[in-house]
């Protein structure tokens, strides 16, 4: 069949087992062939292959709602729905994203990107349909380590209080985007090799007839019993006593089990969970007997040896750089515990946790926990360095300001994948942090300009004892530059002039740096002298050095790859406002109001005027009105 | 026993269990006594007087670790570690706080105010004796409503899973800040009269001793049953599933009760829970007998009858006018459903519940949830109105940046206490809505002056289809206006002259219009007009009012009860900016870079620089500076 032409799920309805044995089979080669190119999230489509098209054969959607939850498991689902001639642009600029995505289908009903959020989701279109009185079923579905995100508890809470019709899929695969933690993944597991209690309520009916009929203490023992027998453990004891009907474990790669289940599931009145068991990778060896999770989100590989293709000789990634000198650190210094929601590869923590395995803790996808856990080692003098992408710190920002700056606590914030952050798009951008962390009293907020820069923050941030600091980092490699062998600390609040001029100045950070740089040096060829200053520290700033630059009247101009709104930029407005110099002149670059999709750093760069030709451009019409007010 | 002259928990070591009833009774005059004239939190306190006595005489404060979840039930903590005497400052400006605070004393070694906490840190705390040797025990007191908050479940799930010694105290009232929900609510409920189960496993065992000794398949019954008993329904079964050893239910009355589960507890290695049932308000009646939590939070009242002493002939509480307000709209537009997370008093939601039973949702304390469920409905078309204060707001800035705003869903957003809250003060504080809902993109922000314009920004609202809109209101009573009886639609980001000149303008929104009037009034008799402009839409502001004040080069004064750092005014900044507008002046007045404590809010007004006689200076150095620019 070809794939790429199915228009809508229906062609599911007529096929037997083993035509949809044969489809999986399709789907998995289509998948394995397409990512080789694209990349993509390789590990958990291969392992939803059956479910998904069991659910799109049992179910009728759109009618039915499907809700992926975290979204990057919706291949096969988008394959399905029409798009499956589309997979060459995969998670490209312009072209198909990697999550689900309402303008691309109806078949989309719900944006994810972030994990946990679909039983909420589900929650409210259940309400929103039964006060319409429509009739159909509502589907998220959800990762055994998106279900220990706290929001998804929160859901299943309600969902389970309000009796509503919800249809849970647990696509418990044991190992979500890295091997789960979590006391109810214990309870998990319990459920999966439940098989020997399933018939200890059958047992005990049984053997209580076989009881002779006496009377007195056994009789009374025996009807207490039978009182109790509903207490029973089933394996999904869990989800019953929070409300649910419990179908499961079923085998999520067993098309007759998934079908018979997804049936009886349908038939079943109020909220349901169905626990699917699946593989992650099942089908491509290289990811099949993938312990690290290596194979969770990757880039273009061989097919036939799954050996990555990739340049050669990158310097190392910013989190590699950044958790390095972590490790340095921690060597010397006992206080130093590394703590991540869930990402110990992402962020590179795999060598710490290899040479201080007691001082990692991977809290499983749970940032409001790790943020005020990490308070908590605070208040007992330890040095917590918690490790989290820009985005997902949105999911921490009530404990960032209660828990932490509100209690002035030495939490070190790694905020990874600063910035814009490429094929994952508008729901994993880094843009928002520099704006919403620096309304909160008392955070210190940098950016490195390289790896060297970084591992001296890092040194900077242990040897910091007055609140928090957060050091953000961009995501992909590091700019290859040498580093020195001795850490030193880098005062707070002190920028650093890369190349001096003096007709105007050009304030930025991080990515925006290399920019700025060349066209500095594009405009000293037509004789314009330019200030490049690298404003490594976002808050506090350099005061000393804007009150140099404000008293000499030159215009600035700051670029950030971080949202306008309150961002770097409007802090130096703000810092000429307060201290009066009513005539500076400055002019902001950076991301602008809106959403930015995926597609290549690069290209997004371009999309929203972040570029070297747009620093001249705003830099020349400075200049005038310097020489305006000379 | 004079109270007040309690230096620290040690006298309580060797009091029998006469001597602490006579003790608890003593707290409960006290605390009777002072709160009638103070106000405060009178029905939590008065529920854990047992608990706190008990706590205190069998643990080692401040060795062992007290974290007093949202923390507004520490009063009796702060009596026996030496802060009896200052209870006539409770909740005012520099006086006691009604929340743990590590400055008071070394005995509150985690402050809070937002719930759900306390676990979070709890387990940092054990991480960090751990990894230091130390021993002591570390107790989390938390509240059945908190625990449903997604953090403490987060928490719970890594505690069960990491084995650590954290001794959870569940204070559960069957109430907490309002009625409880959630599936797990119901769970504790089995736990509470789990009495008759708790015998099952011994039945059992007893049982099989019964039983002929006969071979096949009646033993491999009784074989599978013994491994089986394992899995009989303890009353704790849903935290025990969860790794926890569990206590309970515990009278939380009965001190005998509470010091034998309490000596277990310590003696118990691993994550323990022990589940205390108290009585909210116990020991006074009016409070006792308050099934709707009026007596959670107050002000003062008459003791022996329960009176509250409010003044008289107050206009409505802004809260009441918006949800009078949207219960009008609710009956025209069958879409509204309004949603709470545990606030429905707060909020004052109790009419519309009674009036669309099936159109309010109290979710419990779970924003996060209440903001994507609220997601949810809006893909199908509903209008969710969630009213949430501005503080607890920040629990659920994910799921306004990724849920909501990100889909562009028309969520209103009702954002109560915004601005500073007064007597709950730090945690409190409304004060950073604006900085962080200003930097997502879609997003509207609106500011009523008065009830009457509350009332049609809410018909406004309600008729707005283009993604998410919030209107903010503080905490306290509207300003006593006449209210038109037809509801009409303002222009989304216009704003409104209340008063015309021409020498500068103040921008201004909500609760400083006042002061901003009268500084404009008090101007005038010295010569200086002065404009004062309603600033109702923070986002999008009113650009041709702007482009035109720009235009005549009047300077701007902007004045704000939100934090300064990425505030409005800095909105204000980025657009002379953004529109070249390079030699407008513009000063801005607002929260400074710290955090505010508690107080009455002039007070606070007072201490920030936030009043009409700083508007009047503001202005007067602004005015020469346009003459000098002239």
């Amino acid at each position: 069949m070809d794939l790429s032409k199915i228009q809508d799920p229906s062609i599911l309805k007529d096929m037997t087992t083993n035509q949809l044995e044969e489809m999986a089979e399709e789907v998995r080669q289509f998948l394995i062939k397409n990512l080789a190119v694209t990349g993509g999230h390789l590990g958990a489509n291969l392992g939803v292959v059956e479910l998904t098209l069991a659910l799109h054969k049992v179910y009728n959607s759109p009618v039915d709602r499907f809700l992926w939850d975290v979204g990057h498991q919706s291949y096969i689902h988008k394959i399905l729905t029409g798009r499956g001639d589309q997979f060459e642009t995969l998670r490209q600029y312009r072209g198909l994203c990697g999550f689900p995505k309402r303008d691309e289908s109806e078949h989309d009903v719900w944006e994810t990107g972030h994990s946990s959020t679909s039983l909420s989701a589900a929650m409210g279109m259940a309400i929103a349909r039964d006060l319409k009185n429509e009739k159909h079923s509502i589907l998220p579905i959800i990762g055994d380590g998106a279900l220990t995100g706290g929001m998804a508890l929160e859901a299943l809470n309600h969902i389970g209080h309000e009796k509503k019709n919800v249809t849970v899929i647990l696509n418990d695969n044991e190992m979500s985007i890295a091997k789960n933690v979590g006391a109810l993944h214990g309870a998990l597991g319990r459920m999966r090799s439940a098989g020997k209690y399933h018939r200890a309520k059958d047992d005990l009916e049984w053997l209580l007839k076989k009881v002779p009929a006496v009377g007195g203490k056994l009789a009374q023992a025996a009807e207490r019993l039978k009182d109790s027998m509903k207490y029973f453990v089933v394996p999904g004891m869990f989800f019953e006593e929070l409300g649910f009907t419990y179908y499961g474990p079923v085998d999520g790669h067993d098309f007759e089990d998934l079908i018979d289940n997804l049936n009886y599931a349908k038939k079943t009145d109020g909220p349901v969970i169905v626990h699917v068991m699946t593989q992650k990778g099942k089908g491509y060896h290289p990811a099949e007997t993938d312990v690290k999770d290596k194979w969770h989100g990757v880039g273009p590989y061989k097919i036939e040896s799954g050996e990555k293709i990739k340049p050669t000789d990158a310097p190392p990634a910013w989190s590699s750089v950044i958790s390095e000198a972590l490790r340095k650190e921690a060597r010397e210094d006992s206080r130093i515990v590394a703590i991540t929601p869930a990402m110990i590869l992402g962020s590179k923590l795999d060598k710490f946790g290899e040479e201080f395995p007691d001082r990692l803790y991977d809290v499983g996808i749970a940032e409001q926990h790790a943020t005020t856990l990490s308070a908590g080692m605070a208040t007992q003098g330890m040095k917590p360095f918690l490790a989290i992408y820009s985005t997902f710190l949105q999911r921490g920002y009530d404990q960032v300001i209660h828990d932490v700056a509100r209690q002035k606590l030495n939490v070190i914030f790694g905020i990874d994948r600063a910035g814009l952050v490429g094929a994952d798009g508008e729901t994993h951008q880094g843009v928002f942090d520099v704006a919403f962390l620096r309304s909160v009293p008392n955070m210190v907020i940098t950016m490195p300009k390289d790896e060297n820069e970084a591992q001296h923050l890092v040194h900077t941030a242990v040897h910091y004892d007055d609140g928090p600091i957060a050091i953000r980092y961009p995501r992909g490699n590091a700019k290859g530059v040498e580093t020195d062998e001795e850490l030193r600390t880098i005062p707070i609040g002190s920028w650093e002039v890369l190349k001096d001029g003096n007709d105007a100045v050009i304030l930025t950070f991080g990515t925006t740096i290399d920019m700025a740089l060349e066209a500095s040096r594009n405009l000293e060829k037509t004789g314009q002298s330019i200030r490049v200053v690298n404003a490594r520290f976002i808050k506090p700033m350099d005061d000393a050095m804007l009150h140099d630059i404000m008293k000499s009247g030159m215009p600035i101009l700051t670029v950030e790859e971080a949202v306008l709104q309150g961002g770097f930029g409007s802090s130096v407005l703000e810092f000429a406002e307060e201290n009066g110099y009513s005539h500076q002149v400055v002019k902001r670059m950076g991301v602008p109001d809106r959403f930015i999709e995926h597609g290549s750093v690069n290209k997004l760069w371009e999309e929203i005027g972040l570029t070297e030709e747009n620093i001249v451009k705003h830099v020349k019409e400075l200049l005038p009105t310097k020489q305006q007010r000379a």
